[in-house]
């Protein structure tokens, strides 16, 4: 990390007396200002919610979300992955380069004060491409990363639905064999099985788009080399999951692809049910299917085959996908897509670089979280602490004060040793404390009694898991903890 | 977590054949999109920056980032607090509501495309009083939380600053005394113990605005009771330490203070040179030097009074502070602030609530990398990997795909028994696997060579410390594993 000076004050400053203001609280909202007008103290009451489609995370829920993380990050480092982060703002232009793509309203795109075209990052797949492109002479390949970003849409019109979420991705640059996808499938398979779902739960269709190249070389004429023609075709093919193939007739016809030709694939996509209903269509030959078997050939040594299903229609909506395309469904057919991905080895192309392989798949928070919920697999997490400290409240307040600061002590000595100790700040009778301790999950509460404490600087240790209480001099506590442990 | 919809295609699709979009990889810029056409496929080279002020994180930045986030959270875990996020966008309004401010060109703000005025929020304690202002009801005090925002201000003019910094938070809300204060110091001092800094390397400076707010009503006839005047003349006295007073005799006049006032008060802020000092101006029975004196008193029992310097001059440019407020600095004097924070026990009134006493830090991720960088104690961060495991390439590319098999599933095997392997996907020589290793710090390398493999399914094992290799058969490595560890 680059120390570099950071959101630093622009008026100088004298540093004999006093540091700038810097890296503690300066409100940008208020470091520069040079007038300080008194303005109405109170207004309107404020909004409290966060701004719509958006979440806060109290801590019984960001509990819940770094148990997630956890687990993602347990996941790619046991598959060796590096993790890698990138602004969650950036320029606008990174998401209009695509073939067969334009800019859409859900894209949270804005002018920044400085007039430049901004946007908070609909997916990280370009920033990472921005990043590999930028060192590609210096980083070696491959390149194994993943991240876990927060990515936004905007959606003017409906309400209730989310503009954020958090999307784990993992992605190898540099691989252009299938030994690539299939690494990147073991790691969505090797987090499913980590958290406790098996692959009678969820399965994960894959596909190719060699494949549909062959299909669509075969009736409509259109070639994959032919890039951005290519790409444009896949995005439609998409749509014909959920569009009458009538209504993108015009649209397939603005790329040279006539009606008879539409339906002419929609009837082989229709015959191609199986790997080998796709052999006697592409025949024996077909390079598209070589590679599709070479996954499953990779998924059996894994060990993970049986959470794989064939399926011709599985194209994604992406354009910049080249090869294998896949997605994680749950099998009870009842939530969205739980993650996608797929090789996309001419996005650098795109951006005006040379190609290179890349293979990597995205992977969000809240339809796994629907799914972890439905089946009960969210562990109860506890609130992490060893010990409640607290000083009794005797009632005189200056007793009170000298109490409190041995309390302080003690919770210097004890985190010294390790512990992790929430010390009550204010004098407190036990009924209160031991609710506190309690709530918080703690498996020890730990008082300042103000006789105990005098003679012999004993603490009076309650186990609030068996309600057992001991008086264990400060002095031998470590010994006192570790023979309970 | 509510595991509610989240960015959620809103074009019907059939689920009968395939899970709607959504988890996966679904570019905002592209999933509504109803017209694709052709578009030309490379446009002008993109720009491989991040936007100006930002940063990307390569993996060898992102270990030290989570470095030193990790040590944040150890700190926060070891006295007790619990962590919270918010989103990164706010309205704007909540950064206008504070008395004596304005919204100034520092808030990166804008309007959405719903026409609503929206920042990247500077800070994070207005987000934190909106969540527990939301809950005020049903939040057992003390709430002890913290969190680790990305915090984010626009400069129009400089070029080479930064428009983002992450900053830890720690805060305490409902305790009134200053066992509050004592606390999140004993947090921050923790903090440096933790990573090796001591009191030699830093102080921390210690003042209260109360102390100031008793200097004023002798001085200035401003009256704490009045808050907005009150916090408007505390972030006037703040920039008495960068501009001669008689640069802001204007502005102390628009809040009827003369320059007589001014001139007395920087005359007594300049005799208040220390507590005693300080004591002989407000007399030995200030509430305000009693309070600073407990604060020195817990310190003295946490054990950090050696890290407390009194500045009578700190008054911290935010105008929410109340009472005590610290800044840490490094005793080089090289450095800006470390980290700064008070008590701001009026922020919920003047966002139309009921006053909750609170205390808090804000600490940039920034100056301390500096610091740590110039004290050499950023340690070496390994790429946490256990073993690189490749298949020996023959030249036969249908043996070193039957090997490519092989060695998948002996990873899978491997990462089961917990061990973060790095697969190498693609045949390879040993020089280029070693040296591969030895860049990934992996203290093994493991080989599938074809003769040993098929001679008892035996790996190559390489010690990279050593340099020592041996033949081992999968079946016995867990124990070789063991053995060796």
């Amino acid at each position: 990390m680059r120390a570099t000076h950071a959101l630093r004050s622009t008026t100088p400053r004298a540093v004999r007396r006093c540091a700038p203001l810097s890296a503690g609280r300066a409100s940008a909202a208020v470091s520069q200002k040079e007038q300080a007008p008194a303005t109405p103290e109170t207004q309107a009451a404020l909004d409290l919610n966060p701004p719509r489609g958006t979440r806060d995370f109290y801590p019984e829920e960001l509990r819940v979300r770094n148990w997630l993380f956890g687990q993602w990050r347990a996941t790619a480092a046991a598959h060796g992955f590096e993790e890698y982060d990138s602004p969650v703002l950036e320029s606008e232009a990174l998401y209009v380069r695509k073939a067969g793509e334009e800019v859409t309203q859900q894209l949270y795109n804005f002018e920044d004060k400085g007039g430049r075209r901004v946007a908070l990052r609909p997916e990280m797949t370009p920033s990472l491409a921005r990043m590999v492109m930028a060192r590609k002479n210096a980083l070696p390949l491959p390149v194994k990363w993943f991240s876990v970003p927060q990515c936004w849409r905007y959606e003017r019109t409906t309400r209730g639905r989310r503009r954020e979420h958090y999307q784990w991705n993992m992605d190898i640059w540099g691989v252009p064999g299938v030994t690539a996808e299939a690494e990147v499938l073991a790691a969505v398979v090797g987090f499913f099985e980590r958290v406790g779902i098996d692959s009678a739960d969820v399965g994960i269709k894959i596909n190719s788009r060699e494949v549909l190249a062959e299909l669509l070389a075969k009736t409509c004429g259109v070639d994959q080399a032919d890039g951005a023609r290519f790409a444009a075709t896949c995005v439609l093919v998409d749509k014909l999951e959920k569009v009458p193939a009538a209504k993108l007739y015009d649209d397939f016809a603005a790329l040279d692809v006539s009606p008879d030709a539409v339906d002419a694939l929609v009837e082989k996509l229709g015959e191609g049910g199986s790997i080998e209903a796709l052999e006697a269509l592409l025949g024996a030959d077909s390079p598209a299917l070589a590679n599709l078997r070479e996954v499953y050939a990779l998924a059996e040594a894994y060990g993970y085959a049986d959470w794989l299903v064939f399926d011709a229609s599985v194209v994604r909506g992406l354009a910049y996908y080249t090869g294998v395309v896949f997605e994680a469904f749950d099998r009870s057919g009842e939530l969205r897509a739980i993650c996608g991905g797929g090789r996309y080895d001419k996005l650098l192309e795109s951006f005006g670089g040379d190609a290179l392989p890349a293979v990597g798949f995205g992977f969000g928070d809240a339809v796994v979280m629907e799914l972890l919920e439905m089946k009960g697999l969210v562990p109860d997490l506890d609130s992490s602490v060893d010990a409640v400290l607290f000083a009794l409240a005797s009632g005189d307040g200056d007793n009170d004060a000298a109490l409190a600061r041995d309390a302080a002590g003690v919770a210097s000595t004890l985190r010294k040793l390790g512990l992790r100790v929430d010390l009550v700040l204010e004098p407190k009778k036990p009924k209160w404390a031991f609710k506190h301790a309690d709530r918080k999950n703690a498996p020890l509460a730990l008082m300042l009694a103000p006789d105990e404490w005098a003679n012999g600087r004993a603490l009076v240790v309650k186990d609030l898991g068996t309600g057992d209480q001991a008086n264990v001099p400060l002095d031998e506590l470590p010994a006192w903890l570790e023979a309970r442990a």
